[in-house]
């Protein structure tokens, strides 16, 4: 199903029933863009940590937009073993509600835009019917706006004029009218009663051009024409809020989420719909699965060669897995997975949920039982809340609800040089201990793996009395790093004012607290267990 | 005539031609915003220098996209006293070239998207099936790497393998090729030569995925296949170069180039088809006349109340006034004024032009042959290269072929006092020396124009002992400005390596080099004269 500007408000109560009676949901977002500033993982060529990835991805994606969000719900009925499914597609747009409603600036990066234009996306259904949002924030102050309003007025109407939350902020007053309202701050004209019996009302022709009515009415008019006011002015609100309310529903619902490779539509969900992003995003308020993650995790990773979101698809329709029995529901258009309708966000929410039923039937019933029931929220963040990290070699996720994983770094060598230096001249200075990997930092470092921990301290010794190069531990090199940070006055405090995060404990002191069975080069990731 | 990347290379020689009859061009823009950051006018409120504004548009509105450039030609036909007009709306997108290519990323405004969209702005043709182009650096990088490429060839074709730019670089090479590359840096792969006789081509197959094919050749079918092989990688080269050759046709046929407002629209076209925008633009490429500048300047100044494009048009029709004769050329499709299509870039250069020619026509014959002819440089450049500056109150153009206006400041106040001050403070603290205006910077300092400026010394003396707050004159704020600036290392250097730029000579020192008969108040703007 559509959803667009023009039949959101009448959307709305199908979309909240279909979410309250689902088992779970898949979700998926289009963005105008992945990347800003470098290749996210191009510098440290996959040695980041998570806290590092989400940071840059915090830093350098956040500008873009999300404009299409996929919602899939997906309800299982036993009687006949089949899911039955409603997918919706949301355009959505910050459409600016008002005068003074923000303006938002997205950037587009146009080898996204380009992608997404080849696969026949409708742009012109984005920027001329894309639903508005607002974040929490500002619908506070939306709010707050109206209720001031409402207080100054006398109780027969309210004036035209609206006290600007900051008269002297540049930019907030339109240049004509800042000497005008410079001046009559002095002049108590919000304090002027109009007398009573009299209705004083602001309205705008259709030209846009505001003027006064003032109207004689009795009291029960009065208090009419004051509620409809007041039904018009939350109309009003809850019109701004748009497509918040229904990332509202899905928290409030509790329902597990499911999405592939999910970090950056969750990033762009909380960041567009929510709030400013915390520092840490140790804790959501979505109940979270990912399908990427799932599938490249044991004992999935062994069956499945490629988890890209189309091929995993394919997959997992054979043998051993099986497609689920999955019907769309009544009044609701149908897809059809032969033809491919990739990069439609409803339709990749809808075959990221069929990703996930097939692959949940493949670990029984135990697994079943968890995803399908609501569950105590901690147990069910420390088993779902874990996202995807594209491109790091050795921490596969991202983890929501405990301490990141710290692998064990012991045979990377942080390497500085002259900037004429290049990969050979590094492959020549180790030539004498094996193969090695060599991950550019900048133009005159360079993280250099050896095959065997054991040369690492041979290789230290022989850089003793080197004069050109210098060669330290990652441990070293890490332990540096902090100490800058530390110095620039970046401390470790969480982010919890409204209970998102929990307290930020991925300090050093901590390693061994993750998972244990985890070190790096034999491909011992944790198994996706319970 | 609408022109998109797929009747691009069929409609140029119609673009070319119409170019090289036409008297005179008119164009037009349309953004994917206006301004990032603070409203460009808002801080110091019009009391911007002309450099100040251009380097504001500079830094905050040149990461929008120009993606609907209108051209309009105007040809007269002496024998029936008409003009021939042809119109064409170009929509332009820098969709990636190829894997190397830029990967340009551009901001949009929402409110600017919003307006687009409300006036039926087709999106999907621009991202779909706009013309890619590249500015004058990129273009000789694309040659370069052709050529390199083909030196590189042993005469019978050439091996898969390019040599980047840089071999280090973050980023210039994908990550999962670049262990394979460092290692191949050193083994001369490219000095291996094929057998005479056979050729060796790269070639891709429709899923894009690359094949080297060997065939044996005689020498004649092999230089036939080298010349065919050089003939496609021209016409690849011209593709990618795209709507920039429209430009520079423009620029080479020295037509005068009219707009209405038209300083973002010359910013955009330099910065996206020519190169990056030099420090100051005191000389451009283009014989530019702003019709916006015109209907503000003597002697329109006094008959036109309203400049913005669509009530110029139509009060250009009523009498002193009076409307061209303008017909379509045959085949392209014709422009109803009755039926408005504004912010379709080619309908509002349609309109600039007929602005244009009804005021030239009100200056009378001498006007016409300057505006007609084509022109010593020196002389056309001083008559014409002045844009429109928006909302700076005391001058009225950006002179892009002399010194800038110095406008009188002397009844300007620098003021400076605690965070807590307001408007209304600073109309008490002014109380006695008459009507003042008062022009926000930031939180703590603001310009007050007194209206007499006479009262300027006084009102210097009254302070000399306030603790709370300060005030300077503004040449002595200027000239502060003008310390730090230098201290920073901001020199006066030119920009003139390609001959764009003359040498920068507004410092204070040329004041009285430009137009006499100036100065503020008086509203005494030099009328637009030859």
């Amino acid at each position: 199903m559509e959803v667009t500007r023009t039949n959101f408000k009448d959307s709305l109560s199908t979309v909240y029933s279909a979410i309250e009676e689902a088992d779970f949901l898949a979700i998926d977002g289009e963005f105008s863009g992945i990347s800003d500033g470098p290749n996210v993982s191009a510098l440290t060529n996959g040695l980041d940590t998570p806290e590092e990835r989400y940071m840059k991805l915090k830093k350098h994606s956040m500008d873009f937009l999300l404009f299409q969000f996929g919602l899939c719900t997906f309800t299982y009925d036993q009687a006949e073993s089949k899911y039955v499914i409603k997918t919706f597609n949301f355009y959505i747009f910050p459409k600016p509600f008002n005068r003074t409603s923000p303006d938002t600036k997205f950037i587009c990066q146009s080898s996204s835009i380009d992608f997404l234009a080849s696969q026949g996306f409708d742009f012109n259904k984005v920027f001329r019917h894309g639903i508005p949002y607002l974040n929490q924030e500002e619908e506070v102050q939306l709010r707050e706006q109206y209720e001031e309003r409402r207080s100054q007025s006398n109780g027969s109407g309210n004036p035209s004029y609206i006290s600007p939350n900051s008269n002297k902020g540049p930019g907030s007053i339109p240049e004509e009218h800042r000497e005008y309202i410079g001046r009559v701050d002095n002049v108590d004209l919000l304090s002027y009663r109009f007398p009573k019996g009299l209705h004083v009302e602001t309205l705008e022709t259709e030209k846009k051009e505001r003027y006064i009515q003032i109207s004689k009415v009795d009291d029960e008019e009065r208090k009419r024409r004051e509620r409809q006011k007041q039904e018009r002015e939350q109309e009003e609100l809850n019109d701004a809020v748009g497509f918040s309310r229904v990332i509202h529903a899905i928290s409030k619902s509790g329902k597990l989420v499911v999405g592939h490779n999910m970090l950056l539509d969750v990033m762009h969900t909380i960041h567009q719909f929510y709030c400013v992003l915390p520092e840490y995003l140790l804790y959501c308020f979505l109940r979270l699965l990912d399908t990427k993650l799932m599938a490249t995790t044991q004992p999935f990773k062994e069956l499945i060669n490629i988890t890209s979101l189309a091929e995993l698809q394919k997959q997992l329709k054979e043998s051993p897995f099986k497609s689920p029995k999955v019907v769309t529901a009544e009044g609701f258009p149908s897809y059809d997975t032969a033809q491919e309708q990739l990069h439609e966000a409803g339709y990749d929410a809808f075959i990221t949920g069929l990703c996930f039923i097939s692959m949940a039937n493949y670990l029984g019933t135990a697994f079943y039982t968890v995803c399908m029931k609501r569950y105590n929220a901690t147990l069910t963040s420390r088993v779902f809340a874990r996202l995807f990290l594209m491109r790091i070699i050795d921490i596969p996720y991202l983890n929501i609800s405990g301490p990141d994983l710290q692998p064990k770094r012991d045979h990377v060598l942080y390497v500085t040089f002259p900037k004429e230096w290049k990969t050979s001249d590094l492959y020549q200075l180790f030539s004498a201990f094996g193969n090695i990997q060599v991950s550019w930092i900048d133009d005159t470092s360079a993280f250099v793996s050896l095959s065997q921990t054991d040369q690492v301290q041979i290789a230290m010794n022989t850089s003793r009395y080197a004069e050109s190069y210098r060669i330290q531990t990652y441990a070293e090199y890490v332990q540096g790093r902090q100490q800058v940070r530390e110095s620039q006055g970046h401390s470790t405090q969480s982010w919890d004012e409204d209970g998102w995060v929990k307290p930020h404990y991925t300090s050093p002191s901590t390693v061994g607290a993750g998972p244990t069975g985890y070190s790096y080069g034999h491909n011992r990731y944790t198994p996706f267990t319970l």
